[in-house]
């Protein structure tokens, strides 16, 4: 018996009755039941991002939202601020490439967060920059960024500042209003307990004035077609309706559970995955780690493919080695979405396990022990970078 | 009780067995059970495709796959013509104008087949033509259009044949590499028997001479990197996943039933609708009707909605109205995917009632009757137009 255990930063694990929901008879979309599925998944998504603005619906991966957020905001030879400390920061600048945007990379060491103040400088030495685009968690190296902060500095500018949050949304704290954020862009298959297949956008009132200033080069992507058709409750083009009906299940959850309690439950496994990997004397990859995953360093003399391999071949449990230039380096461990602590403390015994057959001795249940004393409350969480 | 039946053009009904691989848990899409699922397709995608050439897999709906056909092959300030003899036709010419691309609008009367000797007197009109855009069939009139005959003149020319499949393929012969379609694009939820939210493009070498020439603006519909990926039997940004492995599960069945006898079945059920709903003496309303929908005349003293909701109302039956100009106007039912003459004979009796319950009298069994000979042989199919 192998069991499914899908511990990777996104896609994560859904919950079974949303599972069910893709499996009952497909209706139209244009009908007045699927209508009212928007009417109420439109309400609960304000709550998860936490924004009054409406939130649309695209059919597309999240890379999809990055360069509908891209491309309708800024015009072809305009100017974009690009944080960039990883992976996925770095296909802002792709986006940006592919349509003429020209980028200002401002890079910050893989696994280190974004100083604000770095930014700040940008902005004055570039006037002109229509957009500055950062990660709230960037998923390549479990990084958590400092969002609220970058906000405060780019509302003081005609900037307007987008926000990948595709891996961060639902896994920690993001208040899109209240933090400032212009653009934010959302995938369904993290924290939002959905497969893959929708991307999610927010847009401030900052965002449509730079957006309806100019006729952007998109229509698929369109969002001025996406906010007219939104405000009917609609898509321009047919969505992905089974998965916007597992939406509406997977809102109902986190509407249920409470937005505000399912970014603690993930603060509480994020700590305890962190002390239960350091208890093991491992060395975590982030200084400010992400709550929806925890990075740690490959241990010397051991390879990630053996590791995460065993893992799977002895427990079920997926994982993710390192990107790019990270590759063989690292492993990244998942706890998002349909996840709770016990499934994390289940995750680092498989760990200990594992570690100690291929010949890294480590103290069987050191790792658990150190994740239970965060769940009590018994411990600080362990010190990073 | 009223069990649900959809007859829309698109989204088709779903089978079971497809519907419950979208309930199993989710994987990840970059690991090896996620690539041999693609393995598969890519093979079973070529059968039904009829082509030789690399199918690529979007996330996005049928539009995406048009977006992609039309950015990457035709740089801004290129010519395309566009067959626009519907709704749809129609959105070729919109995605070209948001690119900056040049078109040539060869209008034909709603209805009408594309005549193709006026496709070679536009094309020897306009020799710098890139992009011959046009729809296999037009999902707004219910018209098949003659695409072998229009690829054999587009194929004398150095433009390049890209056809919207989105609601034919599967549902009417389609011999992509015979005919001559340099791309072809369709979605997932027509005649494929999946829910929406996947589309394919495949693109002949004649294709990617023209893509491999420039560099397209675009990232995420980029084909170039799609292309990259899918050698790799993968995809450049996370795909829907779970819609691939319910893919995987549609191709399997119709692979087995055999592409042209699904083809068959089709144009079965096209002349039994056809003839039952003459039979009532109600207006068929395409001169060359396509085969995975019929579209008719909402009979004089009649509105469309009475008609429409009264079947659903009564048995659950989905059909659409007409679009834009057609508004009111006409009824299209759908009979595509996972659909049998069965459904459609009950599809017909339930008009009969229906009609005859709004006043307008009909003899009851006429349009089964019809239907019945259809499948019997017994009748020729009913003349059109």
């Amino acid at each position: 018996m192998r069991k499914p255990r899908l511990m990777t930063p996104g896609p994560a694990p859904v919950p079974e009755d949303v599972l069910l929901e893709l499996a009952r008879p497909v209706i139209h979309h244009r009908s007045a039941e699927a209508k009212q599925v928007i009417v109420e998944c439109a309400e609960l998504l304000k709550e998860v991002f936490q924004t009054k603005n409406d939130v649309m619906i695209l059919t597309a991966s999240g890379t999809g939202a990055m360069e509908a957020a891209a491309v309708n905001t800024v015009p072809k030879g305009g100017k974009a601020i690009v944080l960039s400390a990883g992976y996925f920061g770095a296909r802002w600048a792709s986006v940006c490439k592919a349509y003429g945007i020209e980028v200002v990379n401002l890079e910050t060491e893989w696994g280190r967060p974004v100083d604000p103040a770095t930014v700040e400088n940008a902005l004055a030495a570039h006037p002109d920059t229509v957009c500055v685009m950062g990660t709230l968690s960037e998923t390549s190296t479990g990084t958590g960024h400092p969002i609220a902060e970058i906000g405060r500095i780019v509302a003081k500018t005609d900037a307007v500042f987008a926000v990948d949050g595709i891996s961060g949304v639902g896994a920690m704290e993001c208040r899109t209003d209240a933090w400032k954020i212009d653009i934010l862009c959302v995938g369904s298959q993290k924290a939002l307990m959905l497969p893959p297949g929708l991307a999610f956008v927010a847009a401030s009132a900052k965002a449509w004035a730079k957006i309806d200033a100019f006729n952007a080069p998109a229509f698929y992507f369109n969002l001025k077609s996406a906010r007219k058709k939104m405000a009917e409750f609609d898509t321009p083009y047919t969505p992905a309706h089974t998965l916007i009906l597992a939406l509406r299940a997977s809102l109902r959850r986190i509407h249920a559970e409470g937005i505000e309690n399912v970014w603690e439950r993930h603060r509480v496994m994020s700590e305890a995955c962190q002390a239960g990997i350091s208890a093991l004397g491992l060395e975590l990859f982030s200084s400010r780690p992400a709550e929806g995953l925890t990075a740690f360093h490959v241990p010397a003399g051991l390879k990630d493919g053996d590791i995460r391999n065993k893992l799977f071949d002895r427990f079920g449990i997926t994982t993710v080695g390192g990107q790019d230039k990270l590759k063989g380096k690292i492993i990244r461990v998942g706890h998002m979405g349909y996840m709770d602590e016990l499934d994390v403390i289940a995750g680092l015994a498989a760990l200990e396990i594992v570690l100690n057959e291929l010949g890294f001795e480590v103290e069987a249940g050191r790792a658990v022990v150190a994740a239970q004393q965060v769940l009590l409350g018994q411990k600080a969480p362990v010190a990073v970078g």
